[in-house]
C-alpha cells in the first residue's frame, strides 16, 4: 500500500532492483491481478510475502452481515495460504450504525475469532489483530490499544490469534512497551509495522501516515521493544500517504528503503 | 467556546433567558472583553464561572520559553481567581519541534506543576490536567489518557492538581472507567466535560467535536462513572465545531441545552 501506484509486476521488479526480498500485500491488488498469478509472480521474483492485509470487520450485529464477514475472512485465509504467507492482518471493525456499545462490538470480534481461528490454523495462517489508533475507534476498529488486542488474542491459542504491532497506532501509549513484552512472551507478535506520525492530519485521517523519519516516532526505540520481546520476523513499512501516492512509485520505494536503513536498521 | 460567535454580554444574556446559571470561559474572550469587566458581567448576570480554559503548554525545553509559560500560567491562575472560579483547565502541550521524547515532555509538565501548584493553591485555584485524545499527542498534549494524567497529578496534593474528565478524549479507552474511580477516590475530578464523537474528522482534527447525541458516545454511561466516583460539580458541554460556530449562537446554545437534558440529565 505504501506504493499502491505500482502494479504488482512493477512492484516485484522494483523490489528486485532494490534488493528487497520481503513484501506485504493487500487483498484488493492481489484480487485485481489474480490470486494464482500473484502467487506465481512473487515466487518467480524470489519475494516472500510477509503478511496479507486485511481480514476483519467483525462487528456487525445483523446475522447475515456477520455470516458474510466470516465467509470473506475464510477467503482471506485461503488467499494468504496460496500466497505463502502465514499471517493475515485483521482490522476488526468499528461501531455498527447507531450503536454506542464498544464493549459489545469487542465481544462480537471475539465470537468471530473463535470461529475463524481454527479454520486459519488448519491452513497454517495466524490471525494478527491490529489495534488501530483511537481516532479510528468509531468507524474502523474498536480495538484501540495493544492491551485490548491482547485481551482478545489471549482467549485463543497463539498459533491462531496474535497481534500486529504498528508504531503509527501505539506510539502515544506509555503502556505499549509493557504490552509488547506481554505479546512477545506469549509468542503473539505476528508482525511489526512502521509508519511515522506527522501533523496536521488530513480530513478523514486515513491518508496522513508519515514517511519514516518525517515525524514524531523514534523507530529504533520501538524496534528495540519488539526485538527485546523476542520478535525476529520481518519489519514492514506501511504508509497511507496521498503525497507519496502522487509521486513516482519506484522513487518512493527507494526513498522508503533508504529511510528504513537510516532510522530503523 | 461552544458558542464563541456570541460576545460575552450576548452569552450572559442568552444564559439568562435559558435559565443556565453556570458557564465555563476561555481566556481569550475574557481578555478581549477585559478581565474585571467580565468578572462584573458574570456577577451581575448571576452566573457562576465553572472553569477557566486554559493554562498549560509546559513542554518547552528552552529555559526562556519555560519561564514565559510559567509566567503566563500564573496570570491564568490570577484570572481564574478574579472570575471566581476555582478550576484552571490545563492543556499540557505537545512535543517541542524536532523532539521524539514523550517521556521527557511529560516530566517537564511535572516540573511546571511543582512550581505552579502552590501558587494556585494560595489563590484558591485547582489545576485540572486534561488528557487530550491521542490524536493530539504530538502537537497539543502529550498527556493522552486519564491514567497518564493521574500519574502526573498524584505527585501533588489534590487541592493543587487534579484532572479534567472529557468524554471526547477518553470514550474509546476501556481503562477510563477505573481511572475515573481512581480520580474520584483521590478527590481529583476537578471538572467533567461532554462532547460527542462524530466522523469524518475534519482536516487538523480540531473543529469536529460533535453536538451531544450526534455521535458514538453514551453520555449517561460516562456521567454514571463520574457520579459513582463522587463527583457532584457542574457538567460542562465544550464543543469545537465549525458548523455550530457558523450558526446563530443563541440557537446553538438552546439546542445544546435541550440535547443535554435529552442525553445526559
Amino acid at each position: 500500500m505504501t506504493v499502491k501506484q505500482l502494479s504488482l509486476p512493477e512492484l516485484a521488479d522494483a523490489c528486485g532492483q532494490l534488493g528487497i526480498t520481503n513484501v506485504g500485500l493487500w487483498r484488493e491488488p492481489v484480487q485485481s491481478h489474480g490470486l494464482e498469478a500473484t502467487a506465481k509472480l512473487v515466487r518467480d521474483a524470489g519475494l516472500t510475502v510477509t503478511t496479507l492485509c486485511r481480514g476483519g470487520f467483525f462487528t456487525a450485529i445483523d446475522p447475515k452481515e456477520r455470516a458474510q464477514a466470516l465467509d470473506d475472512n475464510r477467503r482471506a485465509v485461503d488467499e494468504a495460504a496460496t500466497l505463502g504467507t502465514d499471517v493475515l492482518v485483521l482490522v476488526s471493525g468499528g461501531l455498527p450504525a447507531g450503536s454506542k456499545d464498544l464493549h459489545g462490538a469487542r465481544e462480537r470480534i471475539a465470537d468471530a475469532l473463535g470461529e475463524l481461528g481454527p479454520y486459519a490454523e488448519e491452513r497454517g495462517v495466524k490471525l494478527a489483530i491490529e489495534p488501530l489508533h483511537p481516532m479510528y475507534a468509531s468507524d474502523r476498529c474498536v480495538v484501540s490499544t495493544l492491551g485490548q488486542a491482547l485481551d482478545l488474542a489471549e482467549r485463543f491459542p497463539a498459533q491462531q490469534v496474535g497481534v500486529t504491532v504498528d508504531t503509527y497506532h501505539i506510539w502515544w501509549d506509555d503502556t505499549a512497551p509493557e504490552q509488547i513484552a506481554r505479546a512477545g512472551a506469549g509468542g503473539r507478535i505476528h508482525t511489526f509495522q512502521l509508519a511515522d506520525w506527522t501533523t496536521p492530519l488530513p480530513e478523514g485521517v486515513l491518508t496522513g501516515r508519515g514517511q519514516i523519519g518525517d515525524g514524531a516516532i523514534d523507530m529504533r526505540e520501538w524496534k528495540g521493544y519488539v526485538e527485546a520481546a523476542g520478535y525476529t520476523g520481518a519489519i514492514e513499512v506501511e504508509l497511507f500517504n496521498a503525497q507519496l501516492w502522487a509521486r513516482d512509485g519506484r522513487e518512493v520505494l527507494a526513498e522508503t528503503a533508504r529511510r528504513f536503513v537510516e532510522h530503523a536498521a
